[in-house]
């Protein structure tokens, strides 16, 4: 197969947890697009394609080579434009950019203070050595120290997803009547939870995660089959 | 004129200041049709076209009536496709309903928390009776007590607006390149303060305050017509 998606893993390979990986892994599901999805753990990320892109996901599709989730999205709505619409017309495609920004900005910040040291927890010896010293750098204080306030930020969660929850009084998915890449980016964030983390994130009764649930579901349950920590 | 758009005043007439109806009105001006606006104070709200609706704006379209800003908006993109979209497709439709979940549950009570008495101190004597009792009611404590930590909430404001402020990192507007319905639907909730309230709500460099400027610019500088408190 020329079309190979290269996302992240801890130490088991059959369970990809990178938020950004799942959005692409989602795209090309939506567009019905066969691919080889190939995880690696932090440190061999450089080694992708040659070293392509510091990031993951990196698609390879053929010859062409794109990293970044949403530039990925962006390339398979452009090169595959018979295929199920992931933006559904330009508007589509500039407001999941207000999407992107509420789960960068309010979901992930929320989710490292959760769960980074599961993340941690699910990679191995060498790999937890370079995620420990770069996170530690990059939030000035330790693991530890992030999650402190894990059982309150825990429970603030739901809280945080009332522009979601509100929305989902007037229609199924944040695409509307069904999925589109705006879903896909903050299913994402709550996969990246619910492969690393042994946490409830919503109640039961939430209809966010009645919407999650159905995301699960989606393009034969790829979702739902990598287990839940 | 046939086209009348009801809205909300206090005691000064010409400084109209409910963010519902600053969105009709802007998604009027988008559409670029003529309209008569006719602001009423709260009071008189159901006295409007004999009782259509308890809640304001009401658009009287010829023969027809519409309330609701969201369904104006989509009335307005239904009954007038020739003229510039509102939405720029069935994508861009949905996901304004995401902001609307973004601007109702995240905006809009902050602003309750900082502007609620200034809101009341807009209104003629009998108005403010109302307000209080209404407001009171529905908050469960005087307004005093609502905006008992005011100064905190408007430091705190800033920080709730980064999911605006990471998509401007892509895009002049929530529309895009252009602004759309979902740009007002912000527009109105930051217009309701700059009219009602004497605040400064983000910093002089920030993004937002820059996206907002450029919105008080649009359609001949509607916005901006109506002085700041």
């Amino acid at each position: 197969m020329t079309r190979i998606l290269h996302t992240l893993c801890g130490a088991d390979v059959a369970r990809p947890f990178s938020p950004h990986c799942w959005k692409a892994v989602m795209a090309l599901a939506h567009k019905g697009l066969d691919f080889d999805e190939r995880p690696v753990p932090f440190l061999d990320v450089p080694k992708i394609e040659h070293g392509f892109a510091k990031i993951v996901p990196v698609l390879r599709d053929g010859d062409r080579l794109v990293s970044d989730s949403f530039d990925i999205a962006l390339y398979l709505e452009d090169a595959y434009p018979d295929r199920p619409t992931l933006f559904n017309g330009e508007g589509g495609k500039a407001m999941a950019r207000f999407v992107e920004g509420f789960s960068q900005m309010v979901i992930h910040p929320a989710i490292s203070r959760i769960a980074l040291l599961d993340i941690h927890a699910t990679l191995d010896a060498e790999n937890r050595a370079y995620f420990r010293q770069s996170r530690e750098a990059a939030f000035g204080k330790t693991l530890e120290q992030v999650v402190i306030d894990r059982d309150r930020e825990l429970k603030a969660f739901p809280e945080k997803l009332w522009p979601l929850r509100r929305m989902l009084g007037h229609q199924p998915f944040i695409g509307g009547e069904g999925p589109l890449f705006a879903d896909y980016i903050v299913f994402g964030a709550l996969q990246w939870v619910r492969v690393t983390a042994g946490v409830t994130l919503f109640p039961d009764d939430d209809p966010v995660k009645a919407w999650f649930e159905r995301c699960l579901d989606l393009h034969a349950a790829r979702g739902r089959h990598v287990t839940a920590a």
